[in-house]
């Protein structure tokens, strides 16, 4: 921090309201991979969202960059600085209030810095569901997940962040605040900024309060877990059981065989279900309302399915225990493939009906480079695949050099050719700003930035974050991880 | 037409692609009710997306004016010029083609120009379902439903138009393609442009095809009509239905005492189910996977409701005619209203767990105003009520002169009392215009005109439409049908 900033933040200091700044610790530059950003100007943490309007105002009117920061759990370095003048960063840690449950509208209206366990758990308070759900969910924030659109594992069923909010309350870039907490399911009065904000990055404005849509809980939730010959034949199962026991699928998640010797490998405690490892398999879970057990429509499903010729075995968890060891297998993957030590993640998505000629097009396109080894999971029912690229048996990810870029550029390159994508819930950020760059379409790229410029024109808002086509040193050092 | 205009059309006729101009009809400048709008100066029917951007281009250039057309089914103006310079219709009537249907990932591409009923076909043909269904579904055409975000029957299970779309290409003001026809469900890539456009009425693009989704038909689909004493015993009998029977009810519609005696009045010969008209009923409409018949989960629901006093009689239709009847009811109802003669419609929605207090606090002001009979229906699930104001029995709406504005006011004032919308699913067009700018929050408002403005700079697109202040002439004398 030079004498121009040391002076930029005392008079920033004096036209914040009291009581906003508090100090900087480690973590509010850190991300949960130890990437770690430039130091702040200042950090403040508002509590109420005239307070976040009013450190706004004054970075607007002083022309110093704003950063908002909820659990700062984002894995794209969306809330990190990693160049430009030194941010003010706004975090909502303050602001966790859940203002209002309205159980007949089903609906509750939580403050952006509300943690997304609380929200569940405020929803349960009145018998309700809360459907978004994701690993972080103890340490990130309501504001953050909207403000990256965030998917998880109900995605299949209620759809992403996106589709659980109604209404939004707002920070637009000039300090304004925007009242749109409505609960009204219809509404056609004029363009949809409550989606354009949703997904934004923290780009184009700080979400400070949403209004969220409930759901019942489901009275009874079955999972199973079933081989299956292939992801294609992961996919006719799916539409099977769509066809069968209609919207109850909660999850449809894929497990490939590199997975479970993952896992095997890294956790050997861990207990497989299933004695020798087979090629693929679904873990199924449904949720269903009181009329309709589960177990039935398990054991008509995999009936049918196995009639079809589209699995030949299967386990449907009997209680709640086994239900929880099947996903602990799901769950243990990320770890048994950090353990392992990779070469390049990726969090992609393809149309459903590609996914099969994908794996094959891209692997071929992978061996190529490198003698690599190839780790596949995800929520398939989504088109959503965690595709991650590790050294082959005996060798060590160290023995790679520094080819991650060129296997992530091939994998997105392949993503590309097929319509897919190379971020289907992770978002952007600064880490892949570079690759918004070169995949997307060149006229929804300049309406973007059009729309950008619109709202924040003294460019103030999360700079380097979405939109920056000069931020791409971070890339080959910041690996995903999926 | 002036000299200046017949100079500038010849000078447009010379830019523009052999063969996209056709000779205009007076249907192209003329809505359903009749309402009548300026003769264009040029009307073109584009056969491809090129074609489009052609005209949109020329018209850039000359600073022509543009209005996208559809199948002119819109009932608030959008499709209309009211003032302003003469301009080019651009219809889609030619782009009517599916261009593929991806059964395996639920997906079917649609030119702009399909008619609704016959995507609906096209899912039909795959033994899918395309759920968006509404009395215009025999003409109203796709990328209108899309640009208008429509709404309908099926919008508490399966959402509006914008829940249907997973992808769009659309012409932009400056004459650039998009080209979006993803068929992703997730895709964390940037700023939502799809959901910018979809509900932007025309003013921001041309939207030429979409990506749609598709779902299991209903293998059973049963209705039925129970009597209920008051709107918040409909919702409280939704809410039982939604935990008893989770999200297969597709439909849930209100209907009112009013209702039924205009029926009564206009339309003799049409037999209603219930010897003495109820002051409250709701129609259900559930639909199934093979597993699930609807009847048991009727007379099931029946019975609970019976139980906790939320109705006390009730008709299960018990084949398809029966469930006919009780929909022609339903579906009789706009048309009795136009028999009957009203003085003021209005397209509304509410918090549901609001609308009974609504309902008592409007017909209180309104009754300060005038002696007036309120006709109450709609889609209750998703808060959303037609609002209509008749004349007192024995009274001509002729007989209370020009107090249609003024009725339309203290409606919408009400509304937005109770954190409701003035326009749930129509849209804004010309006729409202003038009620966004009175009741949109500011800091939304200031930042859609940024949009519209970074989009559009040359204000080419369907000037006059959702965000212009100046057309307010022709709202008294053009009423609202629900």
């Amino acid at each position: 921090v030079n004498d121009q900033d040391l002076k930029r933040r005392a008079e920033l200091i004096r036209a914040l309201p009291d009581g906003v700044v508090r100090a900087a610790v480690p973590e509010d530059t850190e991300d949960q991979r130890g990437r770690r950003g430039l130091p702040p100007l200042l950090v403040t943490a508002p509590r109420n969202t005239e307070e976040v309007a009013a450190v706004v105002r004054a970075c607007e009117q002083a022309g110093v960059p704003v950063i908002p920061r909820g659990g700062g759990t984002g894995l794209v370095l969306g809330q990190i600085a990693i160049d430009g003048p030194p941010p003010v960063l706004i975090s909502l840690e303050r602001m966790t209030a859940i203002r209002a449950v309205h159980t007949g509208d089903n609906v509750l209206i939580a403050e952006a810095g509300a943690i997304l366990a609380d929200v569940q758990q405020a929803a349960k308070d009145v018998n309700r569901l809360f459907p978004l759900s994701l690993a972080a969910e103890g340490s990130c924030r309501i504001g953050g997940n909207l403000a990256t659109n965030a998917g998880g594992l109900n995605v299949l069923r209620y759809g992403t962040a996106r589709d659980l909010c109604l209404g939004l309350e707002a920070v637009l870039p000039d300090g304004e605040i925007w009242h749109g907490l409505r609960r009204l399911r219809k509404d056609n009065t004029g363009y949809d900024l409550r989606n354009l904000l949703i997904g934004s990055e923290g780009t184009l404005a700080i979400i400070t309060a949403a209004a969220l849509r409930l759901f019942p809980r489901p009275a009874h939730t079955g999972t199973a877990l079933f081989v299956v010959p292939s992801p294609d034949a992961a996919m006719d199962f799916l539409n099977l059981a769509r066809d069968m026991v209609g919207d109850f699928i909660s999850a449809f998640e894929l497990i490939d065989a590199t997975g479970q010797h993952l896992l095997a490998e890294t956790m050997p405690d861990l207990r497989l279900p299933f004695p020798e490892i087979p090629d693929w398999c679904i873990l199924v879970e449904l949720g269903t309302p009181e009329l309709l057990p589960t177990e039935p429509l398990f054991e008509s499903l995999f009936k049918r399915a196995l009639d079809a010729g589209l699995t030949d075995n299967g386990i449907i968890a009997q209680n709640g225990a086994q239900a929880s060891q099947l996903w602990r297998m799901r769950e243990s993957i990320p770890e048994a493939n950090r353990l392992t030590g990779g070469i390049a993640f990726h969090d992609i998505s393809l149309p459903v009906s590609l996914v099969s000629e994908f794996l094959t097009s891209s692997e071929t396109a992978l061996r190529k480079i490198a003698d690599v080894r190839i780790g596949v999971f995800g929520h398939l029912g989504d088109g959503n695949l965690h595709y991650n690229v590790f050294p082959a048996i005996g060798r060590r990810s160290a023995d790679y050099g520094d080819i991650g870029g060129m296997i992530s550029r091939s994998v997105h390159d392949s993503v590309h050719r097929f319509g897919g994508s190379f971020s289907a819930e992770h978002g952007v950020g600064r880490m892949k700003a570079a690759e918004l760059k070169l995949y997307a379409d060149p006229t929804r790229l300049k309406a973007l930035t059009a729309i950008k410029n619109a709202l924040d024109p003294s460019g103030i808002m999360n700079p380097g974050a979405v939109l920056h086509d000069n931020r791409t040193g971070i890339h080959d050092s910041c690996k995903e991880q999926g």
